[in-house]
């Protein structure tokens, strides 16, 4: 199987967008120039899987903001065509993030980067989550989409690494312990 | 008005206990000897702060686990006498956080510790905290009772310092910023 990994924003209460999906509370508080180590991290990234909702948020963006394609979990779009301009670079599927990272080992696909809250509560729920980048933003915003949900077990953690910014952002690299 | 200051422990994903109260999985998580920082915390303390959830929790520890005053704010309780072994050291109040903080103010009390979710969520919706220590303990428990709750407004936060210890736990302060 393909493995999976996280890289994701959260402010200090655990919320990766507002209720409406807006981002202004991280977006306000990025230092131009600090590097949160995007670039490494997707260095040696093959895709990037999100759910519909991640999906939607970026759907209009253009240019299209990713350089590897895109698997997009979706059971409304499945089967139904890929925008022209997104074309080879995204793909519609109906599949279990299991069935997915299995389809996607078949294909050389080897790491793949999981975007999105709700997909990072399923790869986890489903043990499938390798190692996770969380960024944590000075803010307690007090409502909005969480990055983390319900378990049926407690997911025990090895911290990795712990780096503070001068934005105020601590990241925090965890490994998933099986 | 005295200052509210917090120290707690929390899952990465942002409980401070599960749902019945336990800690197991913070108390499996401590190593023994690492010191975290509470008695250098509390040194400048002058009282204890609780809401009538975590009275509840350590009532009825022997000895009893505080060398400072404890003010319970509880409705419920105030009025009742405390139990005798407590007495002098503990004090049942219905007052606001506001109220509490002009009060022990006038008793010359200038800084206290607040404890408890419920309580720390109030003092924050009102403005009151001047910092916050968050120790985060590497463990997913996926339900329970959460650290932070709604606001009416983002709460802005500078990160004061951030430290990592061997458990892999990792303590941030931040200052609340007006």
């Amino acid at each position: 199987m393909a493995t999976a990994h996280v890289f994701i924003a959260t402010s200090l209460d655990g919320f990766i967008a507002r209720p409406d999906g807006s981002l202004d509370w991280l977006l306000q508080r990025d230092h131009a120039g600090e590097d949160h180590g995007y670039t490494d991290f997707m260095a040696d990234k093959d895709a990037i899987v999100m759910g519909h909702g991640t999906y939607t948020t970026v759907a209009d963006m253009k240019p299209w903001p990713y350089d590897r394609p895109a698997y997009v979990l979706t059971k409304t779009l499945a089967g139904t065509p890929v925008p022209e301009s997104q074309q080879g670079k995204v793909f519609f599927l109906d599949l279990t993030p299991q069935e997915l990272l299995a389809k996607l080992a078949r294909e050389q696909v080897q790491k793949v980067y999981v975007d999105g809250g709700k997909l990072v509560q399923s790869f986890l729920r489903e043990g499938l989550v390798q190692d996770m980048v969380i960024t944590t933003v000075p803010v307690l915003i007090g409502a909005g989409r969480p990055l983390f949900g319900a378990l049926a077990k407690d997911i025990d953690l090895e911290l990795v690494s712990s780096q503070r910014f001068p934005s105020g952002m601590v990241q925090c690299k965890y490994r998933v312990l099986p």
